[in-house]
């Protein structure tokens, strides 16, 4: 069976709204809330879309996952009472890494666009370990195939 | 005098995770954080159980809705992972404020009570004012039948 | 000397701006950023005014110090830009809890009064328990002599 | 070659606690919460380094300065109880843009880089202004002589 090359990375999305919580005196969301939602959008991307529960992954099997690496570009305002599609994907997964990139669009128009990288770590020891092998395959099950080698993106 | 089961108060329910972002070292809710979802709840319960667009009623119509009281107990801690069912009541409809009530159940378990009292404003201007006449509405619709005279309530 | 027996409570007091940072989309601030502060402020009382080192009280000598009960009244709302007076004072001392009372002042007029009960916890078992002793004393020494005898404020 | 001592760049230095309210389940800072701090930093510096009242500048003179890019690297986890110094200097001042740095350092280590674009906007209208005369010529000030030629970096 042929996989086109052209095969879109898998997606996750999520429609939330513009909260009164998330707004600063201009009205306008404050990025810093934006920052504490991606998280959860990672949270439920594990949980409804990798199918590894977040919360055991950190509390039961004591991994961390820290953000080592954050770019943002606010492209507009995100504003008080509209809903911004959250669209996540998985742009590289490395060793012990995950690069993801998400995107925040409101009708035709990008809120924001965010790349990050996440590091799997062992808490009680701190530094990096390898993603452990459920998550590799869940990660890769979800990114789909990829028009590149795999090994030239992995780090 | 019986007192119909349709007396009960109407709940206004909803579900959420207790994440990563709401906890503190302890790996329990950091309280703050449910006082921020509690603000997230009123909204909710503004668009989908009153009918009244929460946005639209601070941005557009200019109302403000402070809370100006707040009791809380917290009861027992909210674990990280678990999820709780928020239920908000509504305590008393005043002629500028809104007593709620709201209380959070895991399993068996209440985690917590709060009882807050929010109050209609007119945003440029400061200072309570009436709640508007759909708002009204909308509460007495939502409340259902009350055991005791309205007025007596009226504050 | 004499020390009256009406001695004050003594007061902990620390200004904050109001920042952009708390405030919504009306310019004022939002409830729940207040609570943050609130501990906070607990944390800077501990370590420059009780000795105690907060952080260490938590993450090496293993206590928790969860806030179990809050009551705050927001008697005026807090503007973008100005100074707060926080005031803490202690109104009570238990066997496990501290009672507290903070008020926010600014100018004339209070913004807030908040009444929390913290209690002291073992954080791997859970559960209340005794105030250790240097934290006892050092409550004591911080309320000054009290017009009642103690016991009868015991819990 | 020699480059004078005065064309460092200015730095703007805080020294902020990591608290308790900023720490997530591993006891290390949960990086939205530095952001909201970088926030508070702008604040500052504006108010004490530049004389340009930060508040003022927002609620008075009605200018929004909206954080458009940022990037950010966390490269050592903060720990509850710590101290984080952190450093603020000019990258580069636009037309209607500025650009900073900020590092976060803890002893000899570095805990964050972070680099973020703020654009002056006009609150009704959105869209970006000129920086005014006054803010400018304070970030001139600030960041002191420069070895390259200014307007080789005006965008």
């Amino acid at each position: 069976m042929n996989v086109p090359l052209t095969a879109q990375p898998n997606l996750f999305r999520q429609t939330r709204k513009v909260r009164f919580s998330h707004c600063d005196p201009a009205g306008m969301v404050f990025f810093p809330r934006y920052l504490a939602q991606l998280n959860d959008l990672v949270e439920d991307w594990f949980d409804e879309a990798l199918g590894i529960n977040y919360a055991e992954f950190i509390s039961t099997r004591k991994f961390g996952l820290p953000t080592v690496k954050l770019e943002c570009a606010f492209l507009s305002p995100g504003v008080f009472g509209s809903e911004i599609e959250w669209q996540l994907s998985v742009e590289r997964i490395g060793n012990s890494s995950i690069g993801l990139a998400v995107r925040g669009v409101d009708g035709g128009q990008v809120r924001f666009e965010l790349h990050s990288v996440l590091v799997a770590t062992a808490v009680h020891q701190g530094g990096a370990v390898a993603l452990p092998e459920d998550l590799r395959a869940a990660l890769l099950r979800f990114r789909g195939p990829q028009p590149q080698d795999e090994s030239a993106q992995v780090r």
